[in-house]
């Protein structure tokens, strides 16, 4: 089935429009920031809930405060193909993080709708609650759910400055809260998570009229969810170089994160010959200039990050004594990740050694790669070939719900272009001319898929 | 004229328990911390006053705060040889910096007493009461109010951050604050100049009794003082390593300090490839590292330090986009100096450059180098070989009270080894061991001027 050229670019002027209807919800009068369970998070379900149900959904708000549409198979009670993405959004962040996906996978159901079409399966529709994290820094409520699969352990496990990892995450924005509630694996434990105004999870599903003792009720059967595709923006600069509208995704990168610290000397700046330094910071920079060199020679699909730094005691005049920086590597598979934090966490210790320093490092976090399905890979990139000439694949640098559920069911992305990849930052900018496309692709990937079974 | 070995020891191990009796003038109980105008620095003044007098001289407590005693000239009235360091410390300091040159200065006074021996110069022995600005953050006033040679301007001078050099020298520690009242040169503004607590200095000077109208009266006339002379613990380890207790000081070194700023494009830790990043920070590590090979191969005598390090945004998972730092360059001779900042600047535009990046630096303080007087650098030297064998010429890394007082009369220095050259820091250590033949070095020394006249 094709969603003709004219139908596209309506649908996508509507996507665009219901983007800006969007972004008006918010908290902040400039810029957009929408937070899990708040207010906006409710108004914005209520909108989407209406356009859901404008395109022959049933429409229902899930136990954790996900908004849900389903649009039923031929025969009644067939098991259902998930869309979606997330409707809530960083502080000051951009319009289309999240909310294209949602708007898209509406206007897939509409077109099934208009054309009095039904499938095998259902499609569903699921405008995740909370994939960033910015109101409890704690991640992926919704998916895992079901699987039980996050370690409970994560949540209280201090790392060597005493931060759990939970207050780690929280500090980096790594979380995806609403799809866990799909999968059933809230811990307990975030009930009585607070926020930064102390209200716990709890607390703030009580004040929009949920009960958090019903979160379990959210959880979907296996059965009943035969996958997962996700439209998102791409979050980077790879489809604009190769001057492409749409990609398919082939995993979502596995990431470590590590807290490192050189410990040297701290010094007077004035009476201590350079000879005779144990410069913390030093040993950084040389160390910094070694992951740059060896990421970038070793494999084009691996990136590594210091993105914080600090030195103590931090004064104009003295020798730095000790440095505290983050490393953040990340690639689409898990063993040449592991091999690149292992030269240069090795090469970090023989900087150390021949300055007379300490080097300490401390995971705090880590996420496994996570490959995408490849039937569903294969789907996609047939429908991206047939609407653009040819697809191309890539991995994702970010992270997304399809993390969450793919611990239990099969997952697929389709990506398109964002202007110099740009996010989280109110100059994220799609263009209506790539959405078209990105609907009419969606479409043939949603019917070749539920048509199939 | 001679110590004797004996007399020498005695002498010395009264000067340690001094330092420890003032070590216990503080405004903590944990720790030394004594600061100008407070209670403590008017008792540590009244102990040292009676030392003083105990020695033979005549004392006073001048109109800024200095502890001052007069031992006479063979004929009244004649000009005198200025000895002496300060009394004031930096928070949580050592027990040596500062008090060791005045209380040797004493013991010297004392020696010359009890032999009733009176030379044809006067010996005045000062205490500078802020020497560290630990309380103010405003510099030398005590020595440049003869001279007028402090620049109004700088205290009014901004930064590329709005921060005025009084504010950035009080960020930093730079300051002589007492030494100034002997030169003349405080300049008005200083007197409303207000500490942490908003107390001016006229007020702080009023709540001990002090006119802040009289402190032109502190002013010394040029022809009253005919050099000074200032021993001081080493604050390097140059000493050590050489195997010396004592060294004579060629320059105190001439300083350059920048706020440097590195401005690349903030982005995603795991969707920009390493080939498409402008790191701000990947460009400061390239920087840094030549800033330290280069200052290295350049001259042994050549200091260059990155005290201060901050990256914007600052998350684990951002690309940093913008890095501030800061750039300590030292050495002392001025054209060296000059050369390496003008090449470590040439190279900083030169990565920006390749990277993409903006660089940018500002200079928010410049003290040229101080060169010690060769006549007293040679009696010092003379009285160091007598004393110890051979005599090592060295410069002082660090600033002190004779940057101010060489502004009209000739310094000279002599330093005394201390452990691992630990500074401002309660683990600051002299031995007795060294002190004793410091103390026969100085009297050596001041006889050798002060006789010659």
């Amino acid at each position: 089935m094709m969603m003709s050229a004219s139908e596209a670019l309506a649908a996508a002027q509507r996507v665009m429009a219901r983007c800006d209807a969007l972004a008006a919800i918010s908290e902040t009068t400039e810029g957009l920031t929408r937070v899990y369970l708040s207010p906006e998070h409710l108004r914005a379900n209520a909108c989407v809930g209406e356009w859901m149900q404008a395109a022959g959904m049933t429409v229902w708000q899930d136990e954790v405060g996900n908004i849900c549409g389903r649009y039923e198979a031929a025969e009644a009670g067939a098991p259902a193909l998930l869309l979606g993405s997330h409707l809530d959004t960083v502080r000051n962040a951009g319009r289309y993080d999240g909310m294209l996906g949602v708007l898209s996978a509406i206007e897939t159901v509409q077109w099934l709708h208009e054309h009095q079409c039904r499938l095998p399966l259902a499609i569903e529709v699921i405008g995740f609650g909370d994939e960033e994290g910015t109101r409890f820094g704690i991640t992926l409520l919704g998916s895992r759910g079901i699987t039980g699969s996050w370690p409970q352990s994560w949540v209280t496990h201090p790392d060597g400055n005493g931060i759990t990892v939970a207050q780690a995450m929280a500090d980096v924005g790594i979380t995806l809260l609403g799809s866990r509630g799909i999968t059933g694996s809230w811990p307990q434990s975030w009930v009585t998570h607070p926020d930064g105004n102390g209200i716990t999870v709890a607390q703030a599903m009580a004040d929009v009229g949920l009960d958090s003792a019903q979160i379990g009720a959210a959880a979907r059967r296996i059965e009943d969810i035969v996958g997962y595709l996700e439209l998102h923006i791409e979050q980077g600069p790879c489809l604009e170089q190769e001057d492409l509208a749409l990609g398919v995704v082939t995993a979502i990168n596995g990431a470590r994160r590590l807290h490192c610290r050189f410990t040297g000397e701290a010094g007077h700046a004035g009476t201590v010959p350079m000879t005779h330094r144990k410069d913390a910071l030093a040993a950084a920079a040389e160390w910094m200039v070694f992951i740059e060199q060896t990421t970038r020679e070793q494999d084009p699909q691996l990136v590594a990050t210091v993105g914080t730094l600090s030195c103590a005691p931090g004064a104009v005049n003295v020798i730095p004594g000790e440095v505290s920086l983050s490393l953040d590597v990340r690639g689409p598979l898990d063993h040449p990740l592991e091999t690149l934090l292992s030269t240069l966490l090795t090469q970090a210790g023989a900087i150390a050694l021949r300055r007379g320093v300490q080097f300490t490092s401390n995971e705090f976090y880590r996420i496994g790669a996570t490959a995408c399905d490849s039937a569903l890979q294969q789907a996609l990139s047939h429908a991206v070939e047939t609407v653009q000439g040819r697809s191309l694949s890539l991995p994702s640098g970010a992270g997304h719900d399809a993390i969450a559920i793919a611990e239990r069911w099969p997952v697929g992305m389709l990506f398109v272009r964002n202007h110099r990849g740009i996010s989280h930052h109110p100059a994220e900018s799609v263009a209506v001319q790539d959405v078209a496309p990105a609907l009419q692709a969606y479409l043939q990937a949603v019917t070749l898929i539920a048509g199939r079974s």
